[in-house]
C-alpha cells in the first residue's frame, strides 16, 4: 500500500522520469514484498526558484555555477 | 483545522474540480463536526506521465487501453 | 487513483475517524466517478502543541478557551 | 535536516517568493541551531481554482471581493 | 535534491525499514545521478485504521482476511 | 493561506517547538503580508531510524558520531 511522493528539480527528459518510478516501485516491491498494484508514486517537478537549500535557492546556486 | 491535501489525476473541467472541493468540505463539516471557515483543501493535478501505479505510469496504462 | 492525505488535530474517536475515512471516500467515488478501489486516503492525527494557527499553537488556543 | 513544504496562491512575484524562502530558511537556522545546508525548503504555489476554504474555492472569494 | 516522502501501513521490522530506505537512497542516486548527499527520504508508517482503500480502512480488510 | 507542513528530526523541547511555530508564523506575516490567522503550520516530528540521509539513516549517522 505504501505511496511515494518525490519532490525533485524539474528538467530531467521524460523518459528518465519514466525510469525512475519504474526502478522506485521495482524497489518498493522487491524490498517490502508488496504487490505490485499496491504501489502508488507521485512525482513532482519543483522549479530551481522554487527550492531553496540553505539559505539560497537553487536557481542562485545554479546561477553562480555555471557564471563562474 | 483539517488540511486535506488531494493528489489527482489531471484532466477534470473546472467546474468537476469546484465541485469536488466543496463535497470535500461539505463531508468534513457534517462528519466532524468543524466550522466552514476550519477547513482547509489543497488540490493538485498530476500529469499521467508523472503517476506511477504498480510497474507502469498511468500514461502507458492509459496508452494500452486506448491502443487495444 | 486520487491520494487523499488528511491531517487534523487528534483526539477524535476510532468511529469517528473511520467514518470520516468512508464518507471521504463514498463523496470521491460520486463526484470523481472513479472505483472504490482507486481511492487512497491517509490520515495523520497532529498534536495541538504541533499545529499553528496564527501566531499561535493550537495547544495554546485551547487553554486559553479552557482557562476563560 | 528539516524539509519545509510550503503550499501558497500563486501570483506572487519571484523576487517575493526568494525572499521568503531565504527569511524561512534564517528563522529555522535561527531557532532551531541547525546547519545552513541542512535546510530545504520547497514552494508549492496553488492556483486560486485549487483551493478551498470554507465551502468556497478561493476564485470564488476572489471573484466576490472585487465584484463587490 | 530529490526528497522522498514514503507513507506505508506499520507493522515492519526496523532492519526491513532501514533497508528500504537505503534501496531507495541507491536506485535514486543510480537512476537520477545525484550525489548521495542530495537525497532525503522520510518514511511516515501509518496505523491501518488511518488508511483507507476503497471505501474500507486497512484494519477493517486485515480483519475480514485473519476472520475467513 | 499559507500551509507550511514541516517534518524535522525528533528530540527537541516542547518550548523550542513552540518557538519554532512561532518564529514560521511571523516570518510569513512579516514576509508575504497575510493575515496572521491565514497561515497554518504543522510539525511532523520524525525518529532517526525513519529519516535518510544520502545512503544512511539518521540512526546511524548519530551513532557513528557518538561512537567515535
Amino acid at each position: 500500500m505504501p505511496v511515494l511522493s518525490i519532490q525533485m528539480l524539474s528538467g530531467r527528459t521524460p523518459e528518465k522520469k519514466t525510469e525512475y518510478i519504474k526502478a522506485l516501485a521495482e524497489t518498493t516491491v522487491r524490498v517490502l514484498g508488496v504487490p505490485e498494484h499496491a504501489v502508488t508514486i507521485v512525482v513532482t517537478e519543483v522549479e530551481p526558484t522554487h527550492w531553496g537549500t540553505g539559505l539560497r535557492t537553487m536557481a542562485e546556486v545554479q546561477a553562480e555555477k555555471s557564471g563562474s
